[in-house]
């Protein structure tokens, strides 16, 4: 809600906002594969999402740790293991690159007023592009998940994030759609990934996106001492 | 609860029934990695499973997709994607083994009563051993998943199943133990999987395990037609 304005003096004419005029701005948008260049980027994003979820508490990632865990050394190919697309938008159009693994998807957004990024200069793109003004806006991590009685891999999304200047324009949506075709394109069976249950808004858009939101099933969760307490009973 | 027996002549002495006697019946287990030679009884178990979840509706599952997706060729090395451990039993001891991945896990079972296994030619096991009497009672299928907040892989389990007449001894606790010790010995931080929110004895297991059960999580899945329609709309 706006706040409230001094009302105008008895004898003014009433204002008349002007309609935003559509301007033209154009946006445009790449999802890319991620590479060990982006892990700052990444780790940033990761720490904005645990904001978000007020998960703060649980946070532990360190740049270091990501690119140990998702870029290390002899990384298995993209797709056959923790994988990350990552979103980036632009005021030039992209030029085209090639991914031996994964072309990159480039579209564009036309909106009414250009966005305020205030955080434009903290997430300006690693990657090595002709364009200079390209900028990190969200990312989605998953990898390969298996359904016995299908028989097939899928992926399961682990995280989906969106910056939130860049957020309700769709762009998550192109982002978990990526993964989508994807795993389409690879004769994958499923796409998979968990919400709170009180976030209808969330449950809304996966449901408009085609998901089927299963009610009866529980996560559980073996983690910590917990964890650590099977170690000495088994092996 | 017992069934009913006759009541004794009025005249006659109180029947008291003997206890169950420790007759020193053992039964002797192996957790180990399965391979492709054991495709056939992994595929039993999964459809056995079917049958108990009543979801046979839902299985499409072959030996010859369970073997080119579980077992493809090149496949990477057990633990860094699909991987299952096998349980099996023997009345005699098994011979120790090795496994440059994974040394197998051998227990014994003290049992009063020996038990009646009737697929126990249906389910002898392929392995190579010695000991001719090998049976394969059950199995459990996990994979590599990953936690952003703590930067660690941690082990998504998709199937936990022991067949019928080798229930609540406490086999399935070994084989999910097995899993969480792995998960301790490779330094990752977390073993998760599913519950249904009606099975109580199978939430009360889990929290036993030292499980956590989160209450707010809902999957969500997209598939079939829904998965297919973004194959053209993002690629």
């Amino acid at each position: 809600m706006a706040a409230a304005a001094p009302p105008p003096p008895p004898t003014a004419a009433p204002i008349t906002l002007p309609e935003p005029t559509p301007s033209g701005h154009t946006l445009f948008t790449r999802i890319r594969l991620a590479t060990i260049d982006d892990v700052p980027h990444i780790h940033k994003l990761i720490h904005q999402m645990a904001v978000f979820e007020r998960l703060t508490h649980l946070f532990e990632a360190t740049t270091a740790s990501l690119a140990a865990t998702l870029f290390p050394p002899n990384a298995p190919p993209p797709f056959t293991s923790f994988t990350i697309f990552l979103l980036e938008l632009s005021s030039s159009p992209f030029p085209p690159s090639q991914n031996p693994h994964f072309t990159p998807v480039l579209k564009s957004l036309h909106l009414d007023l250009p966005i305020d990024d205030p955080e434009k200069e903290a997430f300006r793109s690693s990657a090595n592009d002709s364009i200079n003004d390209v900028t990190v806006g969200g990312f989605v991590l998953f990898f390969p998940n298996y359904s016995s009685f299908l028989a097939k891999p899928g992926f399961y999304i682990e995280d989906i994030f969106v910056r939130e200047c860049y957020r309700k324009k769709g762009l998550g949506k192109r982002l978990l759609s990526a993964v989508a075709a994807q795993a389409a394109k690879m004769g994958y069976g499923r796409v998979e990934w968990v919400v709170l249950d009180w976030n209808v808004n969330a449950i809304k858009f996966y449901e408009q996106m085609g998901a089927q939101i299963l009610p009866e099933w529980r996560i559980c969760r073996l983690t910590g001492e917990a964890l650590q307490a099977h170690a000495h009973v088994s092996l």
